[in-house]
């Protein structure tokens, strides 16, 4: 354990181990694997040189361990859920790669294993991991993406040949955006709408032939490419037309739906609503891929910044001490660290989600209530890391002027990459809504219509425990919190447990008064789209109230975890940064109820200047214990080019005449 | 004159002609001559092609008159620079173009207008218009960008061969990011140190031949090519290394500075700082036409979003009214519906700002203070547009979904082509750091060091008259002001002159509290760049509070101008939008002042949510109003395709088995 350092250096390989975690080992081997010039980043290539390196990739990695991850032991998998979502992370040299691994060993290959039954997973699993089924997963459609229980595809069962027809009614039907569609699918998981005998069972997935052995279009499957993107152009975005596409019976991964030789249907869920949804549970990996991708690619982003910031150099220092680093204006501080300790804050708080994943996959099935909380947090923290990196990439790109613009630099390609992921997966705004109404099913299980038992179970104080559920480092945070000046105290803005207690606080409040606020309209005779859609914002705010206090306390369990001292140290200030970024984000709030009165307010800003200043030292080792392989990373400026036209402008001095 | 109608649409006619403004006939021109299949956007080009055809899409443009506009009528000009600033706005077919005519029309050309002589003017002027002589304004270097003074390329004169001796002496010398380097320029005006017998005269420009007429590199010159970009990339960016060129002594561009045949300097400006500043004074054109090209990028990306929004729907209306529209959702609103609010002031600022210029250079010289003002707004609009066009584009993708993902939906390229428009021409945060300074010196000026006659001065209430200067509807702005209710009373949160006031009350005290807390700090000993440093992001606030509130100024001016009644009255709803939009985005500031009371700042969220509802039947005609041509915005999303898809999917009606 090395001693706490003050203005040194902390100590790099003790915060890396930390960040790496539960799955170091996975983090390590994709360090390893992802080198030399076949995984290098490129760019400039035209869609299909592109399309065509990933698909080398792709198969490079099947003969690694890394498909395996992500499948049961049963079929050769390693049934280790969490390696396979930490490695997907890990594919940030081409976020193309990173898609087009999720799409087959994620999306395709854990819809199989997820929505399937043994035969399915005898069949298809094994070459699912080894790429000799490429595959699809034709979920969404061009009218239909986010409301996926309004899908128009079908599959009709028809009794006489003890087939299903797959089918596409009209235009809105088309399944669209489709990875590895417009080149390498052969096989396609198709949700549709069942029906048998006349008779709608909703959305279920079948498994659907779309090119033969030599590439061409089964008949009936009509294919058409989605053409170039923003980014991801390594990945083969395409659409499928079905018509009356026949498939044996057998096809339907009938986990939770099953139309036996008679054409009966049966289900191990009556409720129709409760199948959609418990179907739909078994694919949030897909969702929490997808904010630890955009973790990775904010990370990356922040590294090139904060590199460049260090060496690059801009104005003179007044009083003639040479010119002065980016990274030592305020400005530039205020744009790059308090992004840097959120991105802190949601790599604790991705670590906590994926163990949950995890450990919920290993364990016994979880209670609905279980289920539902870490669909919630998956929604949530997707929302945020994605829009997080959306942001940070932004201003990365911003904070290193026109060479981020430049694309040998890497950050155009992260930004235009990672872009699509506020939307796939779940638009950001339905996500962050689902989290709001998951809180307020929670609120009402608790407190039902707020009658006198409601009530009297409330003022008893009972709302946090209930309401606030704490997902890290409860008992830390509980003790916290407990220790925490009340309201009306003058806190410590640095302490921890005030922090916590203020941001349940907001979260407890927003959704109290959400849940007042949708009782009160309820009366009769009053639009019910109009009610909620009036507190849209509520709802949405409610949900981000709540991934803000999770994130936090997954910082505060990460920062327990570790063991040496100096890192202990620089981390509490990270995340009095991050605490105190959000807090001052939305200072309105709390100064609107009364949180903070206008002088802690202002001191808020202060403080949050005063921790870019002191962190500003340790800018450099934060954004190196991420991890990344320099060779990901890529770019000139972040890699000693600014360094050494510094160098030799220093040698060669003021202009003189030249002749 | 039209009646108001309460729920019916605008005249759209009456809202473009307005829109359109004083340089109305050059936008009709524009949309005129921007049409057919060699104009219309394109994407998934390779670089070469479409650097090829951004190139003849300029020499079809030089064959109209459109390049006249910004040149002299001595030479073949039309004397008309807002014409050429509205003109420039107007290409948003291909931004590429955009920036491929302000490179040769404006900067290159400009430069040689505003900073050469007669003789210059006369030789290339008309080759500059017909773009014989393709040009390059190679001021950035690697090493120095924003501090243009710090510029290390040197120009020696040589007094034995009459020459300048044009020499780069280090890597972060080199010339970089330059417009129309890498395959097209033919001669750059060239900003070096300036150096006879050994003395430095600071930064001027000269003509340097770069390529000769086959198009290869002139003898000492190399050239390289900055390569793929994340956006325009049909501009061919390139970098220049001179080793000791030698150029005729009269390349000098030498209207603020000259050198005689006996190697004598001479300038009508003698101080040199003040020199510099005269000189990049007069280049102010190309800030104030990016900020207009930005904010014609905003507006596209406004246009198909809204048209999207419109037809397209998910998720069913509870109560079974079929699916709601997106745009129909209070989220969707509020993501739109202020960007469109701010899309229109800042139409109305620029239009301001483009008449300054205008009737500026047609005078007589301005007044340092003039000037000054002029320069200020221009940084400062440049600034705000340019970040509402990057912050609104992306908002834009996000609402479209996967659809506004995919090239053809347009969204992607106006992102990744207007994305570099944050930092070019001044970056970002230095420029409202101008602002911000400007300000300063303003205030110093009238108020010194705050002594007594400042404070009675000040007391006297001439604070506003002087600090807070109007750029727009001066006597319309003091009577709305005057008639508003006084601090502690209570205002209609719509009281367009409570709005005025609470913005120029946020800039006074902003400045006032800046002007304090430097000179409080200018104590003997205190390091001055840390003082300046602690308070950058007070600066940053002083200038955005400038910003924010002469748009809010424009915007009152430009409703004085409507003569229909109903654009009137939507345009005063659109108005409070804006101000409400801004001053909600700051609460945190006007509660910590108490500026607002908690009660009065959630109304003001709860106004901007009514007001999103009570525009959102008018936004489709809103974004008409633009006048953007349907092949501009060529989306199919914006043209149509989602309504056909719509009618096919209500004519198909509910899944059928299908067999």
């Amino acid at each position: 354990m090395s001693d706490p350092r003050e203005s040194g250096g902390i100590d790099g390989q003790a915060m890396r181990r930390l960040l790496d975690g539960r799955w170091g080992a996975i983090r390590d081997r994709a360090r390893e694997v992802l080198r030399g010039p076949d995984f290098a980043p490129v760019y400039g290539l035209g869609v299909e040189e592109h399309r065509s390196r990933v698909t080398d990739q792709l198969h490079a990695l099947a003969r690694t361990e890394i498909p395996t991850y992500g499948f049961s032991s049963a079929h050769g998998g390693a049934d280790d859920i969490g390696a396979s979502v930490v490695a997907f992370e890990m594919l940030v040299c081409d976020m193309s790669l990173m898609v087009k691994v999720g799409v087959q060993w994620g999306l395709f290959g854990g819809a199989i294993q997820a929505l399937g039954t043994e035969a399915h997973h005898a069949e298809y699993l094994p070459k699912v991991m080894s790429v000799e089924v490429p595959g699809c997963f034709a979920m969404t459609e061009t009218g239909h993406g986010s409301d996926v229980q309004r899908l128009r595809t079908t599959a009709t069962y028809d009794p006489d040949t003890d087939e299903f027809v797959v089918h596409t009614p009209d235009e809105a039907a088309r399944k669209d955006y489709i990875g590895n569609a417009a080149r390498d699918g052969r096989v396609a998981v198709v949700f549709a709408q069942l029906i048998t005998d006349g008779q709608e069972h909703g959305v279920h997935a079948l498994v659907v032939p779309v090119r033969d052995a030599a590439g061409e279009a089964m008949p009936g499957v009509r294919i058409e490419d989605c053409g170039t993107k923003a980014g991801l152009n390594g990945v083969d975005n395409g659409r499928f037309w079905f018509d009356r596409v026949r498939v044996p019976r057998t096809s339907l991964l009938n986990r939770y739906g099953n139309v036996d030789s008679d054409g009966v249907y049966s289900s191990p869920v009556e409720n129709p609503n409760r199948r959609f949804f418990t179907m739909l549970g078994t694919l949030i990996r897909g969702r929490i891929s997808v904010a630890g991708g955009a973790g990775t690619a904010a990370k990356a982003a922040l590294a090139i910044a904060v590199r460049y910031g260090e060496a690059r150099r801009q104005f003179d220092r007044p009083g003639g001490d040479g010119e002065v680093r980016l990274l030592d204006y305020l400005a530039h501080q205020r744009r790059l660290l308090p992004a840097l300790a959120t991105s802190y804050a949601l790599h604790f708080a991705q670590e906590e989600l994926v163990s949950a994943l995890h450990d919920g996959a290993q364990g016994p099935a979880l209670s609905d209530h279980d289920q539902r909380e870490l669909e919630s947090r998956a929604a949530g923290l997707k929302a945020v890391s994605t829009w997080h990196a959306t942001h940070t990439i932004q201003t990365c790109r911003e904070a290193c002027g026109g060479a981020g613009y430049l694309a040998e630099n890497r950050i155009p390609q992260l930004k235009a990459d990672s872009d699509v992921f506020t939307t796939f997966e779940g638009d950001n705004t339905v996500l962050l809504q689902l989290v709001g109404k998951s809180l307020l099913t929670n609120y009402r299980d608790e407190f039902g219509s707020l009658d006198t038992l409601g009530m009297a179970r409330f003022a008893a104080g009972q709302f946090f425990e209930t309401v606030i559920e704490r997902t890290a480092a409860r008992s830390l945070i509980e003790r916290l919190v407990s220790a925490a000046p009340g309201r009306g105290e003058e806190a410590d803005l640095l302490d921890r447990g005030w922090q916590c207690k203020l941001l349940e606080d907001r979260e407890a409040h927003v959704l109290e008064g959400l849940a007042k606020r949708l009782r009160r309209s309820s009366a009769p005779g009053v639009d019910a789209f109009d009610v909620f859609n009036d507190a849209q914002d509520h709802v949405l705010l409610a949900g981000r109230a709540h991934v803000d206090r999770i994130v936090l306390e997954a910082f505060v369990a990460g920062i327990e975890r570790a063991e040496d001292e100096g890192v202990r140290t620089v981390l509490n200030q990270l995340c009095d940064l991050y605490a105190l970024s959000v807090i001052e984000a939305d200072r309105a709030w709390f100064l609107e109820h009364e949180r903070l009165t206008p002088a802690r307010a202002k001191a808020v800003t202060a403080t949050v200047n005063d921790l870019c200043k002191r962190l500003r030292p340790h800018a450099r080792d934060l954004v190196d214990a991420f991890g990344l392989n320099d060779e990901w990373l890529a770019a000139p400026i972040a890699l000693g080019a600014e360094d050494a036209r510094q160098e030799e402008q220093r040698c060669a001095g003021a202009p003189v005449a030249a002749g």
